[in-house]
């Protein structure tokens, strides 16, 4: 299952320094490389590790050139985590093993259901009636894509997700809730990746849309009728209300959250566990957590954020003396 | 597929002010509505929105009588929300498609369940020993309801979700966690909605509750022995933790937290994001968040709140000079 | 199906006094036990619910020796709340009912998965190629076991968990972004329990580990290379970002997250909702929470807040005339 080393160069471009005849049994981290390792170097306070890593080769920038030299082979790229990444890719495809059935048996798709005939629907799914699933598109274990939805080509969505259950919408009525049917779809572009048991609901009207590019990890909420822009990537447990527009190119830390109705720009990047209550309109890292602290010193600062309001005033009342 | 303007009035009541005899094609929002659209307006913010639409026909409340009549065709009716939850209604059943199987051939229903005759389970359900799935009830794809659990009567229970999964029970015992095994199960009353990949865990030893008409979004965390009162709603990524009682009439925004052996009040809103560390009595709104702002102000903001307590200590000693 | 309680402290040890030949019909909190009852008492603050409750046996610590036999029938041992523990397992195992088929026909067990002849795997659960599952350890429902992914002896894991999906592993190239395959794989230790839709994902190149004895309760997010160490325990919704080291006996608060890359020493506590942003070396409780008060007066502390800084400038000019 070795890969040699100039086979691999020739497949990713870089220029190699060593030889090109090594087999790389393994892609590993500098620390815990072996001999037969293929190693990357793309944070320079990681210097250390390459010094002292027996890795077989290492990927490394132009700037690292002599580092790298001193220690063996190695392969100069202008970025070596996008290369590193490529590279994965490249191994998984070369470790590829054989390939299930298309449609696994135990998959349930409706027969109104379009599924491109490169697309593989996993164990246990569900593809309902009307639902569209493109060209090079994987669905894995019992993922849920629910009537009239569409999910473009070379989607990735892995276990559990849910595309398309009814957006939350109640009218009250007397001390009760009356549910607005979800008349609309969700529809996902090209490249997307949508991670397990992440929910996409679908619109109330119109449409739930997230653009070619986006990345959702795991346990992300998306309400109905949102819209996600090209490329951007919300991680673990976030979560995104009901017609909030966020634009493309822009990030969401864990457990990072947007209320409904919101617009986020273009380039706009919320830290994890940061609620979003108000548009945002200007590029940039937006911020609002509660600092971590020992529990004893917490509980005081808290007591006291709790009269702040109060302290404000009695420093204006200090001042005007 | 069309609607006849006069049949919707004569389903659902309001005063047609216009052509009985229009043909609406969908339901549509007034800024993306065509001639065969039928629209509402229910915030006056939109007003501008009204004034510009194309909509074939609106639906408003008396006071809006004037600006909609300048404009079309109209209905006035009280509450032009609840009047368009009740038109999806409407509309989704005059477009029903015919229904599957009443349970689908993959779903694993336990001879023991009782499944009433008007339920439906979907696709790749599993239903255990002893549970009851009342009339009308509608269980989406991959639901699980665990042994002994109750869902009431026209519930609706969404992909992925997890009824009567053990309660996070666990005894120390010099450095381990013995398991206390879950011997209560889950009741869920009537009219009750729960979300894609929502989890309710059965007791320890009695039963979780949710009640009446509560309606939960995805991806929300209920722990054992909790009781969710009549009609109390919560938004996507919201919890509550073991033993507490929430009241009827409450609503809890999304990612908004209760702790466990708390109790509150019926008509207590908590807002989304806010972790409820204490018992509240007392009806009203509820909120704990750190303020969201640019990454820098807050950095600076979050280093002072950690010395909060000790400048309170310096404004009282500066008050005292 | 009751239980003499003599068979009990034979099974189970503790001091009876009182009636062994009492048949003991169900567990009850002791404020709704009945005469056939066995209750516990382990928090001296329901000293009182002890004096009016009508259960017909209660254990009870040593101390409490005397108050319990004012009352009627009692167990002494040194720890209640654990005897409770191991009572549930006791009874539990003493009214199960006959277990199902131990690879349930519905579920998708790959013929290279190694699935040990003790192991039980519920309905609609995937095990992929190369899986193993260890001696007495259950998957409940729809629960998914990627490719390669190892769990060890006496597990459970509950409906709808997800073990192995890919890391969420992204790289940069001028505005989109390239997939870094995740070529690890995870491995769960002994005695682990995982909640239900929780998700443990796949290392990038080495593997996730969950050690002996971790408790993980329900939708939880464990990133790519994580390491949780032995006998910890998180509660709901809380996650752990890639890379990230939580020591053993650890626990970690509903909805608590601990960003990526950073370690937790042995004994760390963190309180719900609370945010670890920075590597915590020495053992306690640690919190980060924003207050929660009614609104209004939230409103203001968090205006106030947003001028902190500007504050403390302001008493530090005071503090200078």
């Amino acid at each position: 299952m070795a890969l040699r080393l100039g086979a691999i160069v020739e497949a990713l471009g870089g220029e190699l320094q060593g030889d090109a005849e090594l087999n790389i049994a393994r892609l590993a981290p500098l620390q815990n490389a072996s001999p037969d390792s293929l190693s990357f170097l793309s944070n320079p306070k990681f210097l250390k590790e390459l010094a002292s890593s027996v890795a077989g080769c290492v990927i490394v920038s132009p700037a690292l050139r002599e580092q790298a030299a001193a220690r063996g082979a190695f392969i100069v790229t202008p970025d070596p985590y996008l290369y590193f990444a490529r590279l994965t890719q490249h191994w998984k495809r070369a470790h590829a093993r054989p390939d299930g059935p298309r449609i696994h048996p135990s998959a349930v798709v409706d027969p109104e259901a379009v599924v491109d005939p490169t697309a593989r629907i996993g164990p246990l799914c569900v593809v309902e009636r009307g639902a569209r699933i493109g060209a090079g598109t994987v669905l894995k274990s019992n993922v849920t894509v629910s009537e009239d939805c569409q999910i473009g080509a070379r989607c990735l969505v892995h276990p559990g997700a849910v595309i398309g259950a009814d957006g939350f919408g109640l009218a009250p009525d007397r001390g009760t809730w009356v549910k607005i049917e979800q008349l609309g779809a969700v529809r996902i572009g090209d490249d997307v990746e949508i991670g397990a048991n992440t929910c996409i609901d679908r619109g109330a009207l119109e449409d739930t849309v997230i653009e070619d590019g986006v990345k959702l990890d795991n346990l992300i909420q998306v309400g109905h009728n949102v819209r996600i822009g090209k490329h951007t990537a919300m991680a673990g447990c976030s979560a995104v209300a009901g017609s909030a527009v966020i634009g493309p190119h822009c990030t969401v830390g864990g457990a990072g959250m947007v209320l409904g109705h919101l617009t986020l720009a273009e380039g706009v990047h919320i830290s994890a566990a940061s609620l979003v209550t108000r548009s945002i309109h200007k590029p940039g890292q937006y911020t609002g957590v509660f600092p971590i602290d020992d529990n004893a010193a917490w509980e005081k600062n808290a007591a006291t954020l709790r009269q702040l309001h109060g302290l404000r005033d009695r420093i204006k009342a200090l001042e005007k003396k």
